[in-house]
């Protein structure tokens, strides 16, 4: 009997993940071996990752274990780093064994673009895995506790968040929401606080919004206590705050970088075509070279009929892993390939609790309805990985 | 009418707390004014200070509002800093007035003794107050955060503790319960934390313990993980570790100085004869040059009948307290003074949860008995400052 072909995932993030769920849905055990390669233990919430990183929510909540998720009778979980890709040998090379792949999927996600500014990747917090929000969560309380010792320090109550897209713009509503909590706790007051959010754009919140919600967001997020800087470069990060284009200087001890994402580094070093590490996919979101491999979410870039490229998201990427797994279900049983598409269904930002901004199938939201809106989301994205189980374990 | 006497209580810790709590049950109010200084608007229970300093309980479980425990009525609290002691001139320089006296009580508690040792005053944490333990709290998580990001530094899982006296055991034993809960939630392999207890005498342990208990608490602690390094000096502190007396470096990023104190700097300053930073007191606790001027706590040194100095204690301060009180009253009624005199009632030092050492009334106790004994001494000395709904409020 010839071995089975063998399916490699890489990644658990959003579209990692999805496919993975779907392939053990639809295949059965004679079909093919699926391996799923990740990092951690644990899928995470990229998109919810500005709550605990603020300290407004636990980091457990943006968390999922991989073993409620998986069933390891037909999918083989591997706990492992990766660290080559080989598309022309067929192979994986991770920390610790070398995998080979009939069929590949890269879902590696994405890292911080820092445009070469200098200081930027030493000295700027990222929100981008668990354990950077917990960094980042932790020093901002450590950041109060020595406030107290050294009450001439402003600069330990001073943020700067590079990026207003929707990562620095919910992550500021969250630190707004936070701070007078900490204020509170260690008897700090609270005029000494302040929250900068400096972007290049003349405007903030995430590209694509219609300005009269842009204007109500940013209104919104200014008498939470932001101090907006548009049409701002940051030219400089050092240990003790930001330069900014204008030279100006602002001492800050806690710098969080949020100015954008490019994709894994892995995909240009493996000799795919990419730009900013994306690789642009065919319609059946497989590399143009190499039709053994799918590649979703971050690391990819999909053209919308428009002829732009789809901002990455996790919505993108969800739909992505729901259409890899059934084209590969579909190879392996000599069917034909469906095409991507995506029906984009809008964005909403969330600004702090209670309050949020955004459209939906083309319609404005804002307020309490917007965040109410944004729960669903969430919630609809853990009811197609786990279930209703999963979903009211998280949720209730 | 004459302006009444006016007695000013510098510091709210166990002795000057307990001097005005006593004076405000004792006088009526057209005996004395009575002021009460303090930095913070808040009473803080110094020996109970490990346990929020490693995170096994919460700070304001230490703390408790000196608004609870003082009748506005009867003494006349002031919320601010002493920049100086003028005794000649019968008056107290505070950062935004003066006050005249004519009987002071000075229980300004005690400073770190760092004996020189370069680099413990600037890099060693120190567990003196609710800001200084908060400090060290969301330091060791923030180090935990860390390690995530740098699993190479090893460093960040490096605790070195300075001094195994009765502060530095106490902590110890709560570090040593603590760490594994970080562990657990960073998860963390627990056998890359090292917990070092350095001590210059050839054993740990509060001084005077018989030697048995030493043994047995020095197990209980190496059993829960502690490292000792006992007959051995800390030679230097660095921001990135301690060098000890034989030349060895541990490299930490977590190094806490628990290997003594001594009197507040302001009586020195203020021309009072002191060691170490203490007055050595006459039978009245009055400053032998100043028979207005009472000291209590840290800042004050008893002789015993075996004419050795009493080691400065919570215990010894409030039963300072209750003295001078009664001695003020008795000078504001013309009666005659009642010598100090202080009825030992032995140490218990807790090693953790559930587990203590010590002696009490000359009996040896240990273990569960012991760390039951320790609360019942807790909740003893919240029943004196607070009376029965203190006691409640605190120990329920």
């Amino acid at each position: 009997m010839n071995p089975l072909p063998h399916v490699v995932i890489l990644g658990a993030g959003y579209g990692g993940l999805v496919t993975a769920i779907r392939l053990q849905k639809m295949l059965n055990d004679q079909e093919a071996d699926v391996t799923l390669v990740n990092k951690h233990d644990y899928h995470y919430l990229t998109a919810h990752l500005h709550k605990p990183a603020a300290g407004t929510d636990r980091d457990d909540n943006a968390c999922i274990s991989i073993s409620e998720l998986i069933d390891d009778a037909k999918v083989h979980f591997v706990k492992s780093t990766v660290l080559e890709i080989q598309p022309e040998q067929k192979k994986v090379v991770l920390e610790d064994r070398v995998l080979s792949y009939d069929y590949l999927v890269i879902g590696l996600g994405s890292e911080p673009e820092t445009f070469g500014i200098p200081g930027v990747r030493e000295y700027a917090f990222k929100i981008r895995s668990i354990n950077s929000v917990r960094l980042i969560r932790t020093h901002i309380e450590y950041m109060f506790a020595k406030y107290k010792l050294e009450p001439h320090r402003t600069d330990y109550l001073t943020f700067v968040i590079g990026g207003s897209g929707l990562t620095g713009t919910e992550f500021v509503g969250e630190l707004a929401d936070r701070l007078p909590d900490l204020c509170k706790k260690y008897r700090v007051d609270s005029s000494l606080v302040n929250i900068y959010n400096v972007e290049m754009a003349p405007q903030a919140l995430p590209m694509g919004l219609p300005s009269d919600l842009v204007d109500y967001g940013m209104d919104v997020l200014r008498r939470k206590g932001i101090t907006y800087q548009l049409s701002t470069a940051i030219k400089e990060c050092t240990p003790e705050g930001v330069v900014l284009g204008s030279g100006e200087f602002i001492k800050a001890a806690t710098v969080i970088w949020t100015g954008g994402v490019r994709g894994n580094h892995l995909l240009e070093e493996a000799g795919f075509e990419t730009v900013k590490g994306r690789v642009k996919v065919d319609e059946y979101l497989r590399d143009p070279r190499h039709p053994d491999v799918f590649i979703v979410g971050d690391c990819s870039m999909v053209q919308s009929p428009e002829g732009t490229p789809y901002p990455p998201s996790a919505q993108l990427a969800v739909r992505q892993g729901a259409n890899v797994a059934r084209n590969l279900a579909a190879i392996l049983r000599n069917q034909p390939l469906k095409p991507f598409q995506f029906d984009y269904k809008g964005t909403v930002a969330s600004l702090g609790k209670h309050e949020a901004v955004g459209v939906v199938n083309g319609k404005k939201v804002k307020g309490r309805v917007a965040a109410w809106i944004k729960r669903i989301i969430d919630a609809r994205y853990l009811l197609i990985i786990g279930g209703v189980r999963l979903f009211l374990k998280k949720i209730t």
